[in-house]
């Protein structure tokens, strides 16, 4: 593998925007949009827990920039730039890095966002990575986890669960013919797009499974919640698996789908503010503190797991 | 260990200001500071790259921080707080975690830092982590690597080389009997008090060794530089090992001090800014590509390696 610096220049230099200064100086400069608030997360994906070895360098890279494209997201923030960091074993090859930085391109394309700075190492055996997301919203317009009140609807985007699938058909224990679950997977969509300052009481994205996000609100908001699990969105792909993957699904990380509260005077302003994004309510927060989730006949289900931190 | 969301609650959430939310949101969210530019900068620690195993949780913590104020003092900005990430092994005990945390309490109050942020997970086998801090400076005067002009003095901060020799005296290499040379490896003072705008007109902090950063300095502005090794300022413990270590120490990473190219006009209001700091002229910029560090005699002295990545 060449050298830290003759990396750098020919992998990362060319990704960086002028707040990166050619990744010549010790940091990267940024002048803040006037009068607006900046958002900032980071997320790292570390090989044999967040991603697979022998998976391709490119969708590793943009799923690392895609988890914190939906923090910005479930904060209401538009991107602006990252930083990053490789930590990568001396065996390497050049054509790994060659394949992430393609990868990083392309979702740099995709999203309107440039690399501001970064650091490189060398690692003893696996591949870790993080990436430090900046993004802006109005004063006062960033979102919150906590902020749902009682009545207000459960709302999300996309389709849940096909992530916590599609690793299941990757490490095959189902089978995933039209390879969609798989792609779900290993490339999420942010759902950057969706304005809802003024619009939900709370958001969260999806990364540890809707039950368990789900209970993140409802425990800031002190409140329960109860969903209908026969409209929780269904992909044709997870559909044909059959229902009895409900749990799995429910239960599974990796959506990167939006969840939100939304007051019932604000539906209306949300479906015109999704434009053709799906979005789907679920359910309805309520005083309490239990998350419930009802099947067909109106009876609460049980399941086994709530949760799901990484496989 | 403990659940994720219990340590986050336990460890993180007490280091956590307002912008952090308490780490309960999806990101945080920073107002700037009027009228500045924001300073970005992220580096990583990782066990058996940048620590050794066993070393204090308390100072790896602590060192992870300098490091990263040491790149804001090297872009002459005054620090705010910062993003972490931490994956660790399942098997690392609650009392790593809580040394780890006093290690951030200690020095977030000394920088007068606070937690903004952050992501952990589990690792399969070592250690790693990192931290984006963010500084601001004025408009304009964020400092940079390129800029040094021919005749510009290179001064640097502190004494040179002390900790390449501490990591030596960790490994069993050699003697550290007052255990100076440890601490300076494992507790760098990064130099964040140093007022440089419109003094200095290049700097970087030594985190590759002296030789190496002066030649980025030098590249930066395609300049020469040629140092006089007596003047090289020397630790009085670094001094008790005698002269055959003085290739060790210029080419020996993990200092933190500053580099500086500074005009001769300036020399007058560099005195002044320094304050107590220790500040010393070890040479000059010119015309040319080498760097060359002269003996006492006037003649050029050749090392072996000119620089250091990690151990």
């Amino acid at each position: 593998m060449a050298d830290e610096f003759a990396r750098i220049a020919a992998y990362f230099a060319p990704l960086a925007g002028p707040e990166g200064r050619g990744l010549a100086d010790d940091a990267a400069v940024l002048i803040p949009p006037p009068g607006r608030e900046l958002v900032l997360t980071v997320d790292q994906m570390l090989e044999g827990i967040h991603f697979l070895p022998g998976d391709s360098p490119d969708l590793i890279a943009r799923k690392l920039l895609r988890r914190n494209l939906s923090d910005l997201a479930a904060m209401g923030a538009a991107p602006l730039g990252y930083l990053l960091t490789t930590a990568l074993p001396p065996a390497t090859p050049e054509s790994w890095l060659e394949s992430f930085a393609r990868g990083l391109a392309r979702d740099q394309e995709i999203f309107g966002i440039k690399l501001f700075g970064g650091d490189s190492s060398s690692s003893l055996a696996q591949i870790s990575l993080t990436a430090t997301l900046i993004g802006h919203t109005a004063r006062g317009a960033a979102l919150s986890r906590a902020g749902a009140r009682p009545g207000d609807g459960i709302w999300v985007t996309g389709t849940i669960g096909d992530a916590a699938l599609g690793l299941a058909a990757r490490l095959g224990k189902l089978a995933d013919p039209t390879g969609y679950l798989t792609t779900r997977s290993m490339l999420p969509d942010p759902r950057i797009n969706l304005p809802l300052a003024g619009i939900a009481t709370a958001a969260i994205d999806i990364s540890d499974g809707l039950l368990q996000d789900l209970s993140h609100l409802c425990k800031a908001a002190n409140l329960g919640a109860t969903l209908h699990a026969a409209t929780i969105p269904t992909s044709p792909a997870a559909a044909a698996l059959g229902p009895d993957y409900l749990e799995s699904r429910l239960t599974g990380g990796d959506d990167y789908e939006l969840l939100l509260a939304v007051p019932a005077a604000n539906e209306r302003a949300l479906r015109t503010a999704r434009g053709t994004l799906p979005l789907t309510k679920i359910g309805a927060f309520h005083p309490g503190e239990a998350v419930t989730v009802l099947d067909e006949a109106g009876q609460p289900m049980t399941f086994t797991k709530q949760g799901w931190q990484h496989f």
